[in-house]
């Protein structure tokens, strides 16, 4: 029985450090360079290549290096009865929730337009509690973030798919009640998970729901934003700018139009990086898991795609 | 007996209006066109021309439009029998606060500087946990962004000139307890008043004491800081850069070096702006003290020059 890693467009030193360190036994297989492909039962992934997976007759679960598992599923062939795992981590969570706080603040406060701009022009600035920040997806990072704001006096709502409910913060679900949530958010922060429904949700006709002068944020994933459609509404006036730290190719290329445009803000892809020493642990435990037949943590419902 | 608003370098209308607004019957003077100055006992000020107050025989009180009094003392010929008070506001404060927090989070994520740069160029952040920031001075200002700062997970020490006492910061006084303080500031926060002792106090010899790769931020005034000083130890790699919101002259000239350096952040003074008619109402209940030969509130100490 053996452990895969399989990261093909990152290094995976950190990750393999990380597993030897916590687990000198393991017997280890590193993608392309597997010895028997036969024995692996437990993968460990980031971004494989599409159809890799069927080369592996008793592989049994892939785990995610991250939160999203957008990546894995993406893939038409990997077998139904494979288990799907992700990170659960809190270290991830406040990392986004910090990151997210500096992203509003800096919308607030003007700062990198100050910075860069490098003219003597004050601007109005908002405060937080004039502020009302709509979360759309509910998860655990939308929780930490939700926390971060309102300890930090923004007014926040969320919504999500289904019903949920969170401290502080009013919350909407549904198609039907998107509208409501929607005129009253003066920033959008979009925090879904990547499925066939939410992919190009941040649209037009989205946008044109929020109030003028919204600000948009996206730290989801690239593919949720129809990128036109924000150029569009931005340049028509009825949004006031964004902030992007994913795109839907990244990094993002250099002639985009995105780069020149003075008011999207573009970071590249820094929200929250897994740090594998703190997530071994976890993928370890459902390594052992496997081992013994017992059922694994953090499993993906796939139907639902998260 | 009249009330007269000095501000000629800033347009008094707002002024006018709201204290209009708060007390019709207000015998109103606007500089520099006084009916009678012989009956004026009272002045609202902001950056006065040097010398004009010997011209009023009868003033009893000058009452600065913001929190820093600097640019009244430091005018020689006001005669030492007037009272000069300060601008005390939880709005300025809590504005203060937000805006630290959003310089301090920019440093740590690199927000404006990946913003700035448009280039796809990820690089190591900080946490909030990871930082001590170093606050100067402790006064009304600096204990609201210490709270905050708190709250959202820095650790805070703080230097002020006598022992001060604040929940949740090491605190350090005076000279002798300087050399602790700074040598464990990754980020030095400056918003003392600006007195005869503590110009230039941002100094070469002071930033040689930070630990390396530390970061300045000065949101007090502009003569704090000696600004060939600060260009030499960010360009020796001692410091890793500055935010600056205050400077020795404002605007800042077009042709100041600042302007083009990368690792310094300008903001035209932004911090916090004082709201008129949220301050009125403590500037017209000292003028109705002086009437009634009250003791005055938020009374400078002129020795202390704060």
């Amino acid at each position: 029985m053996s452990f895969l890693i399989v990261s093909s467009q990152r290094d995976p030193k950190a990750w393999v450090q990380a597993l030897k360190e916590q687990d000198p036994d393991l017997d280890l297989e590193v993608f392309p360079e597997v010895a028997d492909p036969s024995k692996v039962e437990f993968a460990l992934s980031w971004k494989h290549p599409h159809g890799i997976y069927k080369n592996y007759p008793n592989l049994k679960a892939i785990a995610s290096m991250g939160a999203g598992i957008d990546h894995i599923i993406n893939d038409p062939d990997i077998p139904q009865h494979i288990k799907i795992t992700r990170v659960i981590d809190e270290q991830l969570t406040k990392d986004m929730s910090v990151f997210v706080l500096s992203l509003i603040l800096d919308h607030l406060r003007n700062l990198s337009h100050h910075y860069c701009s490098k003219e003597w022009k004050p601007v109005k600035y908002l405060r937080p509690e004039e502020v009302q920040v709509g979360i759309m997806g509910m998860g655990v990072l939308a929780v930490g973030v939700a926390e971060k704001l309102i300890r930090n006096k923004f007014n926040v709502t969320g919504w999500s798919r289904s019903q949920k409910e969170i401290l502080g913060v009013t919350t909407f679900h549904g198609d039907d009640q998107l509208q409501d949530f929607l005129e009253q958010s003066n920033v959008l922060l979009c925090l879904l998970p990547l499925t066939s429904e939410t992919e190009n949700i941040l649209n037009k006709r989205l946008f044109e729901r929020l109030p003028q002068g919204a600000y948009v944020i996206n730290v989801a994933r690239g593919p949720h934003l129809v990128e036109e459609d924000l150029l569009e509404m931005i340049d028509s006036g009825h949004l006031s700018g964004a902030s992007l730290d994913v795109f839907r190719k990244e990094p993002l290329p250099e002639d985009h139009p995105f780069w020149k445009h003075e008011k999207i803000r573009i970071t590249p892809h820094i929200a929250s990086v897994t740090n594998p020493s703190t997530v071994v642990p976890q993928i370890l435990e459902n390594y052992e898991r496997i081992k013994q037949g017992k059922e694994l943590n953090n499993v993906v419902d796939r139907e639902k795609e998260y």
